[in-house]
């Protein structure tokens, strides 16, 4: 039996709570051995010091490698983790870049590929920053706003939802709604599962925990969480994580 | 003479005041011929609906490029067009993957590649959102707020800046200091401009132009900057979008 690890030690620091969940989940689908080094959330929700002696940002997921020789490497950012372990173990979850006879042509790239590639990005990139920014807003509606004030805090985050932000996120939603719809399979490249996959999970997990995204309103994307959250290597991925936790696991701080 | 080009049209969909002109830059290094497409925000500060006849999305930049086999390809997401554009048209932007005889190998990538590869993702990824965050609460300081209700958004503005943001972009800012520092070279990846650079420019140009970064307080930051600045190409890529709107280049809205 091949070893999936090639010889590699893989740690994943891992912050309660966080991105870290899709790359565990992303370890499962490729059979990869990994230890999990847990770090949780400070009062103030933010990740503690220790994760800074990994990763200078202080980050999570961050993961360590330690090679057959020797070399230790660090990789930190969550779309380019996803590349680097499916460059190097899961080479199946990204697509074929050329059609035979045009490698390396200008324009000649596969559809899924070039899915593959844009998806990867705009997890972070573009879907992510506008749910950010909504839920720093919808703070602002709650409990933690003193009561008089509240009011008025409950205006101002309205009417900054109302003029830009929920334009923003239901173009987004409709974008990925009608991506999934012209795929030509169950995931958002094709038929087969990818590493874009694994990044867009997240995001639109969170958005639906925090309910921005309306699952009756997206059909595709519905069925899709459904269909991801069904396989077994995304159930395996909560399980040891609430094993080691102790706690259920959940996408939002 | 050989074509830059090798005989692509390629299109810049250009919104004002965007991430776009730091892909007229990597034009210019790469003496590429290109049209640029021009787009006017609304009185609302968002792109126009016209923008979304090229990408659904409806973001800036966004590029065209058709083949002299006829294929059009449309390239969206900044960090997906500098890594394409780089891979086609300018593969001296990227570093060397590995070194030689050690191809493929799990962590033997070089440390100038794995900069490349993090810096590329880190831009918009990372460094963007809190940036992002920052600029939102800073407009509740704003006139646009009401008179009197804005003692009230200002205290609730920097509450949040000083509880979390402030931290979390001083310690990004740290942290691209430092890289800058041991990078070995002018350059975020060492001694040769990579697409890393490309990416870096936009939210550093834009924190400086906020008044969120403070140049004197990180000087590799700031002499980074004025160096990118005073390339040649940077300064044609102003004068060329100069021309073409008639306005003054800025990078914020």
């Amino acid at each position: 039996m091949t070893d999936a690890n090639k010889g590699c030690k893989i740690t994943v620091h891992w912050l309660e709570q966080s991105r870290a969940q899709r790359i565990i989940w992303l370890f499962e689908e490729l059979n990869l051995k990994y230890d999990i080094k847990l770090y949780k959330r400070g009062k103030d929700l933010l990740a503690p010091k220790e994760l800074q002696e990994i990763h200078p940002l202080g980050k999570s997921p961050v993961i360590n490698i330690e090679t057959p020789s020797g070399a230790s490497k660090v990789v930190a950012e969550s779309g380019v983790i996803v590349d680097y372990i499916c460059k190097h173990f899961g080479p199946q979850l990204i697509p074929k870049e050329y059609p035979a006879g045009k490698e390396n042509e200008v324009g000649a790239e596969t559809e899924a590929f070039s899915r593959y590639n844009y998806f990867l990005q705009y997890a972070e990139g573009s879907l992510m920053p506008p749910l950010l920014i909504y839920l720093v807003f919808s703070q602002l509606k709650g409990p933690q706003v003193p009561f008089l004030v509240r009011p008025i805090t409950r205006t101002i985050a309205s009417q900054v939802e109302k003029q830009f932000l929920n334009q923003e996120i239901e173009k987004q939603f409709r974008f990925i709604e009608a991506q999934l719809g012209s795929s030509g399979g169950d995931f958002i490249c094709g038929s087969e599962l990818t590493g874009a996959d694994i990044m867009l999970i997240f995001p639109l997990q969170g958005a639906i925990e925090a309910k921005v995204l309306d699952k009756a309103k997206y059909p595709n994307i519905s069925a899709y969480i459904d269909r991801l959250e069904a396989r077994e290597a995304w159930k395996k991925a909560v399980r040891v994580v609430e094993e080691k936790t102790g706690e259920k696991y959940s996408v939002a701080p």
